[in-house]
């Protein structure tokens, strides 16, 4: 972190209250006059901050100003995150991170771009992401696990965006095994893990997440209008796209390095059960031309979903599509991944 | 394949008789004088062809010339190699597929190269491949399988290595699970698969082959000159590089479209199960810091290896390594894979 985020992190520490200039200048032991410097930069990037004499400087409110210096200043994270590639457009942030773990980025390296040129949902749908209205993110992580564990770890993601978003929104939000969050049965987050691995042994994971933040129902496109939701539409707050990613990262670090202290996936499954909108819900189960009716049991420890058949047989799931509402055989999916067919 | 490569393979197929040119012009719809452009191209390349009056051209012995038009000339596949990508250095064939597979590279295709600069085996060791004196290949394969069922495919690839080389042999080639392959108890050909994933689909597979062929024993590196060994060692011909190539892409060919027809991975299992030198013996199992004793009674249709424990339970292996004949404890892994401790 240079020194202008530094005062940017001590300011947002203490929003609301003065911090001395003497006391910038010493913590930082650089000139008041580079203090008052770095002050002028960061009111030039959008920041108010009132200076007054004897009192110092204050920042009253946080504004959403949607970038690197703003996200680090309010991350408070060992691991993820400490590696932050900010960008203004990229094609993917799953793609971009792919290239950087190619090229040996460290674990907890996180991609964040304000627009995506061709955003990517699961099993090669779009995600709706060429307008500066959601937050598209990807983070490394390098488990010592095998494939087969991984589907768990995906629903660590979601758990956490759920604890992140849960705040900010009118209604709580839901997830739809493994990974869709709704709000009031409309997506508004979707989840795309990518993993490269031997068979017996991952190198890397990659948690793409994709939140629909201020984006208008109308601003949609036409095929998902009905079915995908923003933030924005669910909550009375002025939505800070900087703060929510601050607090996401932290959410994933926090149930991750629980997994990798303990090996156990408990504790996030729980708060995965917590929001869940499938547990106890008739479903249909579409795997690939194979489609039938169940009832969602529970999770099991390594991610995959407990069913029960209509003659009574339980059943694991660990791939394909689930429906809650509608006839599984009406389901077509379409281009984009942002909305939820119910 | 261009004209010369056709007239090569044309020649290669009728190996010792004579070829008028007024065929080969006929067959190609070209001047004799092209043809014999040709001829003269492909003699500069190394190929010894007669030319006789009144006879035409006959290639007497194919010669170990080692380049794309020889394995292309050699090659009868219907996906595998179609797209056949030869190059003289690479940091490791493995890495170029990748690379090209991000870009959109087909099914099938195959990367090929004389050396590597930083051939790469399994869990992060080396391949020893800085000289010309093996071969270092790796084949796209793009199944819509879960990455959970990896590992048996890549017992095809060890099947297939050892179907193409057994006739080049004195000794039978031996398989250790899951894909060292063994000459004599030394370690001839080493799998390196790599795969890139969602949790429950496979995006595509990458199998890496490395195969010691003309290395002399004092030519390995000191650190395993006694666990490794090369094809030239064990066998009376003059081995062909480009010809072994297009054998063991054939074959895999064979064992991967049988899978993808029936669906079932028994074919090469059965195949595997009869090069195995690991079934029926007493083994040791080393899983990161966990040793322990057992017998290995069989691959099961998942790839995993079975095994009864020394108080009769038996237990499916998916990942670490076996050792066959010493007390796993005394195994340091070392910095090259090329070599097999047993």
């Amino acid at each position: 972190m240079n020194t202008k985020d530094l005062i940017l992190k001590k300011l947002v520490e203490n929003k609301g209250k003065f911090i001395s200039g003497e006391f910038l200048r010493q913590d930082f032991d650089i000139s008041r006059t580079a203090v008052w410097k770095h002050i002028l930069k960061l009111r030039e990037d959008g920041y108010q901050i009132e200076a007054v004499s004897n009192r110092g400087y204050c920042l009253r409110d946080f504004q959403d100003i949607f970038d690197r210096s703003a996200i680090i200043s309010q991350l408070n994270t060992k691991l993820l995150g400490k590696n932050l590639i900010f960008l203004d457009e990229v094609d993917s942030t799953n793609n971009e991170l792919k290239r950087l773990a190619a090229a040996g980025a460290s674990e907890g390296t996180t991609v964040i771009a304000k627009k995506q040129l061709a955003g990517r949902g699961r099993r090669g749908r779009e995600w709706f992401s060429i307008d500066e209205k959601g937050i598209y993110m990807s983070v490394l992580l390098k488990p010592d696990i095998a494939p087969e564990e991984v589907q768990a770890i995906t629903l660590a993601a979601s758990s956490a965006v759920c604890k992140a978003i849960d705040s900010y929104t009118r209604t709580k939000p839901g997830i739809k095994w493994p990974n869709d969050i709704l709000l009031n049965g409309k997506k508004v987050c979707g989840i795309l893990t990518e993993l490269s691995a031997e068979p017996d042994k991952i190198n890397s994971i990659i948690l793409g997440i994709g939140i629909n933040v201020c984006r208008k129902q109308e601003e949609f496109p036409a095929e998902i209008s009905k079915i995908a939701t923003s933030l924005s539409e669910h909550s009375d707050f002025e939505l800070s796209r900087s703060r929510i990613v601050a607090k996401v990262i932290e959410e994933i670090e926090d149930l991750y390095m629980d997994f990798l202290e303990k090996g156990s996936t408990a504790k996030f499954l729980n708060i995965w059960r917590s929001f869940s909108v499938t547990l106890g819900c008739d479903i249909y189960i579409c795997q690939g031309d194979k489609k039938w009716k169940g009832k969602a049991l529970d999770v099991l420890d390594n991610g995959h979903l407990l069913v029960e058949t209509a003659d009574g047989e339980r059943q694991a799931i660990s791939s394909g599509e689930i429906s809650i509402r509608n006839v599984c055989g009406n389901i077509t999916w379409g281009r984009y991944s942002n909305g939820s067919k119910q």
